[in-house]
């Protein structure tokens, strides 16, 4: 079920599934990309070693009851579509900006699930001195890849030419390979270390 | 009128608000902190200075109806206490994290007006390097105070012992005077240039 805007009613449901905070299967299967991002930011949040926060879906309220004795009710209210990505914070004092993105696609990635002003967004906080980057999952190779905005840019600007996706080869080629790991599902700060500090991963 | 968790009404129509882009009146009177605060990140945005956004105040959905030919309509929703702070963003690289509030007292502000989570989050990010603060409001006075966290550190934790605000005096004392100027209404880069990177303000 698909919301306006592209957002998915899973979207809300995360805070809850991520709270529980027992995992009882080791593969990555039955959950979304989302919910293991989330599962990782609060791992990498109690070990201290990033703050990373999924921002909320924005949504226009239209009506509020009040009842008396009991808490505001939102009565009318619409999903809106976000002027910026999902995620950002701070690792090792630098700004950290992202969006995850899953198809089920086997051998190509729609480009139009990235939306223009997430890129625009993405490609401004680049050249502020931010670490952007898109975590794409393909579901069917139970795979992800962590492609830094830089690389993804060239591809990006050639939709004007008539290129309406990336090819499943392409992502391996430009994007890092994200390994899974146990306690951080989707372990992307391995990549950040590697790709932007330098550092092989073992810090 | 107020929401559970403090938030208040205004929040749900700044967007409106700020993308009308005219400003009648040079006095901050009329406007809350946080309409100032977000018209200044605009012209922050639009002169690519800084990309600094307020994140949505978060909503637990209940009930989503679907009518046929329309979007999705959220009939049954509850206002969430955010678990970070209200806006972040990058500056000339660096992780930036604030809270703002405002105060009709006079002579103090109550501590209470900024949650202990909140204040867990600022801390934190300071830790990891980020730049983190809350700017006051004493509407009377008409003032704005940038207050960095470190210094409000030492005040918040003698909450144990019993201190349940910071006087208007103090405030002072510790905070940097924020000008009002048009088009920057709440200029805290200024702020920023001259605390963090010992620039006196004129880059």
């Amino acid at each position: 079920m698909k919301y306006p805007g592209g957002i998915k009613r899973s979207n809300q449901s995360i805070n809850r599934t991520s709270s529980q905070g027992t995992i009882n299967n080791m593969m990555n299967r039955g959950m979304s990309l989302e919910e293991d991002i989330n599962l990782t930011n609060k791992y990498y949040l109690e070990m201290d070693r990033a703050i990373i926060h999924k921002k909320p879906t924005p949504i226009q309220i239209v009506n509020v009851h009040y009842p008396k004795r009991s808490a505001a009710v939102i009565t009318e209210g619409y999903f809106q579509r976000s002027s910026t990505t999902d995620y950002n914070g701070i690792y090792k004092g630098k700004y950290i900006d992202f969006e995850v993105k899953e198809t089920k696609n086997k051998t190509l990635f729609p480009l139009a699930n990235i939306h223009h002003h997430q890129m625009e967004h993405m490609k401004q906080t680049h050249a502020h001195g931010g670490i952007s980057f898109v975590i794409i999952r393909f579901t069917h190779h139970d795979e992800n890849y962590f492609i830094p905005i830089d690389r993804l840019i060239p591809i990006w600007d050639r939709q004007a030419a008539g290129m309406k996706s990336i090819s499943y080869e392409k992502i391996k080629e430009i994007g890092e390979h994200i390994p899974f790991s146990y306690q951080a599902r989707v372990d992307y700060l391995q990549i950040i270390e590697r790709v932007y500090f330098n550092n092989g991963g073992n810090e």
